[in-house]
């Protein structure tokens, strides 16, 4: 192999959502699906323009343990269902109340309140149908999958994004001490993040050493997109993970900016990028794509 | 071996039931889960006194098939987590609004919408945790539990049972044809019930052919179920699946006797019981567990 060629980060992110948008196309068809009407609002939400961030990170994670990201699509592709039914259900007006994302109704505006509901928890169950692809076992072996599956559920669940989401819901407009906020963002946004990254890795054949690497970049890194989310939604910049911009202010949400203020909030983003990117070093060839990922979103900000 | 000595399907069912409940209850501990709260609201719906059927047709599919119900308790716990957080959502007031299941409050009373919303996904995510079970996948092979996600994927999610919900919601007051009628009872009950009786089969090591026949048990029998249930609804007596007396008449829900009338819904239970009875001949000693819990079910009440 010759000398580590640097990642373009925005155009590896632009050709791995695109994957991952036709896989979740071809597995969600418009037609075909029966109730229809179910599957047209699970794919209302779930092509809403997405930047596919965490099936992003589990390709990149597959391939920097030198695995094949093909062969994890159905994983990426679950990712995406359970990212998006969790923000449907967090818009819904028992949660955060939100009329708009990304600038087009919320589901529960367009489809009502129990099918919103019912879409969301199609989108989860989905999620866990794809983990359990015939062809993703037979590459990743069968064993490696029950794994991911574990992972994922823990993840996503009670003591993962769902306990973060009521410990936000709870929390109200009180922005709390520093703990409580990492504490919900660990939840919340940083479980998943760390499971997309290990998901690719465990599936892509990685060992435990390689896992463990990814795992803390995966922490890492969920923090440093968390508080960049934060500030960009306090900027009004077009913002990293599908927020109206200003919409947490007007939730009265616990953020980084709110109780650190801007500028030691980019300082902590930096900081947690650079861990992040300390914690590549064990792999193979220093996982360029996961690098140049944590870059482009975080470092080349501030 | 001797002869087939018949079960008795009351004490089959409190047996089964308490085993379930005591794994229920060590999985998701009262103490020690974070955060505490989670773990109570789930934990909250999820003892309110259910009658484990599903938990029970997985044990009975289990041993039909000649495998060790034991070895399956995961994958009973996750149906019956599954059933329960339909059950919540179910109920929330974007759907049918009760504020009663079982005589107490139900979930969205005592804890808020917002967290009734994060319970049910909490238990529908912790579901397939469990199918993920590592004791269960040695005893049962990584192939075969990985079969079994997709089953139980398939059969709670948009083409199953969150499909029939939605068609339920849609359907509103309308009675419509016998044949939506069919089509709703299938999706939003039997889908689960049918899962139930092949998930256990599927563990416990079964054949093609022994989870054809226990296919075709769980269709009918899930069926039968579904309009004994309708039956005592209208009757007001104890009811089978968790629903106040008269509550389907209040929300105006299409029923069998609703469409029927009493006495051909009756004939139809006790058709669908006896096809249910005829599909277990192929299995080993004819699967007593299995036709004890649908005469009990059904046949003795008529």
């Amino acid at each position: 192999m010759g000398p580590e060629v640097p990642v373009d980060a925005e155009a590896y992110l632009g050709r791995w959502a695109a994957r991952v948008e036709e896989e979740l196309d071809r597995r969600i068809p418009e037609r075909g699906g029966e109730p229809p009407e179910m599957y047209r609002i699970m794919r209302y939400s779930l092509f809403a323009g997405g930047k596919r961030l965490r099936p992003v990170l589990c390709a990149a994670g597959c391939e920097a343990v030198g695995g094949e990201p093909e062969g994890v699509l159905p994983a990426a592709c679950a990712l995406e269902c359970i990212h998006t039914y969790s923000l449907v259900h967090d818009d819904l007006p028992a949660m955060d109340d939100d009329d708009l994302r990304r600038g087009v109704p919320t589901s529960h505006k367009v489809h009502g309140e129990g099918a919103a509901i019912l879409a969301g928890d199609g989108l989860l169950t989905l999620a866990f149908g794809l983990m359990a692809d015939e062809e993703m076992a037979r590459r990743a072996g069968a064993g490696r999958v029950i794994e991911g599956v574990r992972m994922l559920a823990a993840a996503a669940g009670a003591a993962g994004m769902v306990g973060g989401q009521l410990l936000d819901i709870r929390a109200g407009g009180r922005v709390g001490s520093p703990r409580e906020l990492e504490e919900i963002h660990r939840l919340k946004t940083g479980a998943m993040i760390r499971c997309a990254v290990c998901l690719g890795g465990l599936l892509g054949g990685g060992s435990a050493e390689a896992l463990a690497a990814l795992a803390r970049y995966g922490e890492r890194a969920g923090l440093a997109f968390q508080i960049v989310d934060d500030i960009l939604n306090v900027e009004g910049s077009p913002e990293l993970m599908g927020k109206a911009a200003g919409s947490d202010a007007r939730h009265e949400k616990a953020t980084y900016p709110a109780l650190h203020g801007l500028e030691a909030s980019r300082r902590l983003a930096r900081e947690a990028c650079e861990e992040a990117l300390a914690a590549l070093s064990p792999l193979p060839g220093g996982a360029p794509a996961l690098a140049a990922l944590a870059r482009f979103i975080v470092l080349r900000r501030f």
